[in-house]
This record gives structure tokens, C-alpha cells and sequence, in this order.
């Protein structure tokens, strides 16, 4: 019997994947040149449907990546010289903020324990940071940072770079490219694909700057801005990209776009309102999140009292897979993630059964 | 009418291909977590079927990036502090000492002009170079360095480490890895899978070589050497892997050695014969590569006296893809792969079509 996946990611596919993984194989997708037209024709539609989709205007580029944490690295090359500032309340963010240690830059940080959020007008970036690091959804604690306040922040800060992490939430957040200079997410959340793929929407500031560090010091040397952004001109990647996931990536977009993007994001609020509530009401379950305008819309995560092993598994029984709580929470915690590849029907499905363990 | 690819890649998928991807969608493999038995058994699978097919040994770990070009970055970032050595004879060769520019190390190079290969006797290693990077095979010229060549050249240099790009060749060079420090390639040549998988083989000496220049300098943030080991002794990795890709790559490298690789190699050589015999006996075609003994056996170049694109709309008619030349070649040379995914019979079809046009 086929489970279905309420995990954070990898995640359920979503419904039409096979679908388009058919067609993939039978044009012969998999073998084509990635210098040919029909590689350029299907690059420009995957990028034409995501700009559709998250309304990403002109002045940004659309670039394909391994991973999304590929993108982290990326984004500390072209737009940190020296120093970044990081929000950072869970695993995730605080992986991005590692990675600009790692590269030697001088990483500030503003922390918060897992479960809390940020909000703009506490928040005082310092005056050297060129770069402020913003994950929109905290996978690992499923706090979320609400789209009004990253816009805010970069309203309070409109000479620094805003990067948003947005990898467990697209298409989900509404953001607003003419404030937000940079954002990445991965195909194996909310776009219901197998993982291997990286997107990074980036600005002609983002590109600017990467072109003055340049000047002095490495901006890195493989998917490097600049280099990326002349092949994408020309609708290729410089190295040979993952064609299969670029095809399947432009398909769900389109069909995505097919539903419309608001619908989608409603059906996400309505799926989430349900979990939420039968949290609420449940003995032996907890918002983890205490703050409700903090509360993720596309990871849930719910303390609970049993071990988090034996709901799971009671729960497999059911044919469904929920995720266990992350790092130090792994067995006082469930993640149970809210994507467009799981309905309402299966949400209901899921909360009768939580109901019963 | 499906058509057969001769183009270097991405290639001819491998005939098992199809069966593979079925089983992975039907054993939802695409949304099992990364962080799970499960996963860890499927990445355990593909790492030992490469060890037995390519003789790699436990003092080597087998690591997965998003492509062989991540590798070279990677490569440098862990075995260069300051200077490194390149044989450099076509793009790909140079795209190579490009990236170590490109991180500001100081790149020593041999060049070459493409068609034209090296041999250990005439290689002076800078004395402060402290990797040797050789491409086994040049996919823009069809020119091999024999694997006797790159081990003297080792043998020549036991002080130095060596790395050997075999992205359009493996599992065909025999390498010895009581020699061979660091090896890579991507799953789109020969092994017939779409794009989007990079292996790496690395040494523990690379590794200790990476923790030294670390005290000093970056070793990168994504995907760095002792982070991609610390997971790898756990059968996981660092980000959300190409579950897919990897999956694919072990059922492939498992048909390969039921098959056996000295067979495959045997094959490999008796269609490249074929192919060579063909060139230097018809009117119009000539080898590019002019010493045999650099000849490579998996991309082959032509000279031709056509312009290519007539011979390739003529062959692609017959049902076949061949590709044209690199760069300046483009319309004097053919490039014919040579992988397992086409046949004995296959290539014949080939040469008796492309003996009439």
C-alpha cells in the first residue's frame, strides 16, 4: 500500500510527478544537450513558469543550483565582502550564519531559541553587515517569519542586501522583489519533487556587488554569480544542469500556476488552520510555537506527550508518515509538514487518526 | 521513433535505465527522508557497488556532489593551499586551472593545443605545486592520457598529490588508487543516467590535507571535505541529497559489474577500434587525434569535410545523434561517444549510415 508522506522534505510527491516523469522518458529528455535549443526551450519555460508563480520581476535572475544549501554558500561569495548578519532560532539558520564563518567572513548573528520568532521592529542590524540573512521558515522548529516583517526589515535597512531562505515554504510567501534582493528554496518540499535541485532568484544589485568583491577577493569558483547570470542570458547553466529536475520543476509550476497561486496559498492557510486547531484541542498535543503570528503555515510542529517513535509508527499503520521532532526535540515532538501535494481530504485523514493514538 | 545517442553528454541512457526509475517511483523512494535507515541503506548500496566496479579501497571515501565541475572546485578548496599544477589540452582541462584562478590559488599549467596529449617523461611538476590535476579524457578533442602515464607521472612525484578528472571515462581507466589521490566524474557519460550527479573519490591523505589548510584559509562552506566525510562514515550526507540520482548510480554500477568491467572495458575498446578503423578508411573522415596511443576509446573525434551539421541531419534521419565538434571544431570535427549504452551493433548501424553520407 502507498504511504502518504506528511514529512518536512523529502516529502509526498506531488500527484501529476509520474506523470510528467513519463514524459520525460518517453521525449528522451535525459539525453539531450544541454547546449541545444531544446534545452533552451525547456530552461525558459521552467524559469517563465516560476517567474509566473512568485511574481519575480525582470530585475531578477532565475538559476538552478544542486541544493538549496549550495545557494547559501552562493549568496555569502556575491554578497558578503567582509561581514553578514544572520536571525537565527533553529538548525537551518543557524547553518546558513556557520556558512559565512566558514567562508571567513565576520558573521554577526541576532538568537533566539527554537520555537521563537523574529519581528522587524526589534531587530537592529549592525551598521557594517552587508547582508542580512532571513529564513522565513524555520524548518527544524516551524516558526516562521512573517512575510510583512522581512519587508519591514529591509524597509528599516534599504542600503544592506536582504537574502530570504524560503526553502520549506514556496510558493507559499508573498514576497515582494522589489525589496527582497535574494531567495532560494529546493524542489523536495512544497514543489512535491525527488531532491537534487536548488533555486536561487537573484537581484542586478546582488550581481553588482558580486562583481566589485570580485575585484579582490574569490566570489568562488563553480555556479559563480556572474558566470551564471551570462549562461542564464542565454537560457543555459554553466555546467551541465539536471535536466530531468528543471523539466519536472517547470511542469509542477505549471500546474501550479494552472490552479493559481492564491488558491494554493489559501488551501495551505486552511490545511494549516486544521492542524493547528486540532492541536489545540487534543490532550496530549502542544503548539510548539507559542506565538500564533509565528506559527509556520508549512511545518507544523506540535509538542506531545507520548514518544514521538510511537506515534509514528501508529501512524504508519495508517498509511501515513509524519516527521519526528528535530535535533534535541526528536522524541518530545512531531513535524508534520503542509504541502500542495497532500489535500485536505488527506489532512482530515491524518488529524482522525492523530485523534485515535 | 526513438532515437539512439552517440553525443558525449548528456548520452544514450543506459537500457536498464527505464526499469530502474519505475522501481524507484514505485517504492516511493522519491519521499523517504534522507536522515533515515532507509536512505542510509540505498546510499550504502550505490557507495559499494562503485567500490567493487571502479577497485576503490577503504583509505578512499566515495562522496556525491551536484556535478563533476562542483568537484573541481571542491578539489582545490581541500588539496590546495596555495599552488597548483594543471596539464591542460582543451576546455574542459582548462575550465579546471580556470577554477583555481577563480579561488585565487596560484595555477601553474602545461598546455597543449587540443588533439595532442602528454606523457610522463616530458611533465616538470612545479616545485611548489601541491596537486597535479590531470584529465584523463579531454571530451572537447578526444585525446586520453593513458592510465600508465598518469601512474608514472604519480610515480615521478610521490610528494604531490593527483587528480584525475574521468567525467567522460569512468568506469573505462583502470586506476590504481594506491596512487591515485582524488578522482571524479558525472553520471551523464558513461554510465547513462540524466545529468545532475557528480561522484568523488577522495583519499584520507586529501582529507588531512584539507583539516591542515583549514587552520589558515577556507576550505569552502557546501559541501567541504571533512563535513562530506563526517556523514559519508554514516552513509548520509551534508544536505538533502540527489536520492534519485544515487539510487539510479547503484542499480547501473550493479548491472555493470554483472556484467564484469573488464568486459565492459573490452567492449568499450572493440567498438572504438570499429569506429577508428572507419575513420582512417573513408574518404572525407580523418582521426583528430593523431599519436594512437592518446586516442580516446569513449569520445572519439573526426575531422570531416563536410560541414557537420549536414552529416549529423543526415544520421540523425537514420534515427542516430552524433555530436558535432567543441568550440572552433564545431563544424570540422564529430564527436561520437563511445559508452556502454549503445551497443556493438548499435555503432555498426552507425558506421554503415555514416559511410554513405
Amino acid at each position: 500500500m502507498p504511504l502518504t508522506f506528511f514529512t518536512p522534505g523529502p516529502a509526498q510527491l506531488y500527484p501529476t510527478f509520474e506523470k510528467h516523469l513519463q514524459t520525460f522518458v518517453t521525449d528522451q529528455l535525459g539525453a539531450i544537450s544541454h547546449r541545444s535549443q531544446q534545452y533552451r526551450n525547456l530552461h525558459k519555460f521552467t524559469v517563465d513558469q516560476l517567474r509566473t508563480l512568485l511574481n519575480v520581476p525582470e530585475t531578477h535572475a532565475i538559476f538552478f543550483l544542486g541544493s538549496a544549501s549550495e545557494a547559501w554558500e552562493r549568496i555569502l561569495f556575491s554578497c558578503v565582502e567582509l561581514e553578514s548578519f544572520h536571525l537565527v532560532n533553529g538548525s537551518f539558520s543557524k547553518k546558513f550564519y556557520d556558512y559565512s564563518n566558514a567562508l571567513n567572513k565576520y558573521a554577526h548573528k541576532l538568537e533566539k531559541p527554537m520555537g521563537q520568532g523574529f519581528s522587524a521592529s526589534e531587530i537592529d542590524v549592525p551598521e557594517y553587515a552587508e547582508l542580512i540573512a532571513v529564513t522565513h521558515n524555520e524548518t527544524s522548529s516551524g516558526v516562521q517569519m512573517p512575510v510583512s516583517e522581512i519587508h519591514k526589515l529591509k524597509q528599516k535597512n534599504p542600503d544592506k542586501l536582504i537574502a530570504v531562505d524560503m526553502v520549506s515554504a514556496a510558493p507559499y510567501p508573498d514576497l515582494d522583489y522589489s525589496l527582497i534582493d535574494t531567495a532560494f528554496f529546493s524542489v523536495q518540499k512544497a514543489f512535491g519533487l525527488p531532491a537534487g535541485l536548488g533555486v536561487w532568484i537573484v537581484s542586478e544589485k546582488c550581481l553588482a556587488k558580486a562583481q566589485t568583491i570580485k575585484k579582490q577577493y574569490s566570489i568562488g569558483a563553480h555556479n559563480d554569480l556572474p558566470t551564471l547570470w551570462k549562461n542564464a542570458l542565454n537560457n543555459e547553466t554553466p555546467a551541465t544542469p539536471n535536466v530531468m529536475g528543471i523539466y519536472l520543476l517547470g511542469k509542477i509550476a505549471e500546474d501550479f500556476n494552472a490552479i493559481g497561486v492564491q488558491t494554493i496559498r489559501k488551501q495551505t492557510e486552511q490545511k494549516a488552520a486544521a492542524i493547528y486547531k486540532f492541536i489545540d484541542r487534543t490532550a496530549g498535543f502542544t503548539p510548539f510555537v507559542k506565538e500564533k503570528a509565528f506559527r509556520s503555515q508549512t511545518v507544523i510542529v506540535t509538542d506531545i506527550e507520548q514518544p514521538s517513535s510511537d506515534i509514528i509508527k501508529a501512524i504508519k499503520e495508517k498509511g501515513m508518515m509524519i516527521g519526528s521532532g528535530y535535533g534535541e526535540f526528536k522524541n518530545s515532538q512531531l513535524r508534520i509538514a503542509n504541502f500542495p501535494a497532500t489535500s485536505a481530504e488527506e489532512v482530515e485523514k491524518l488529524l482522525f487518526e492523530l485523534g485515535k493514538v
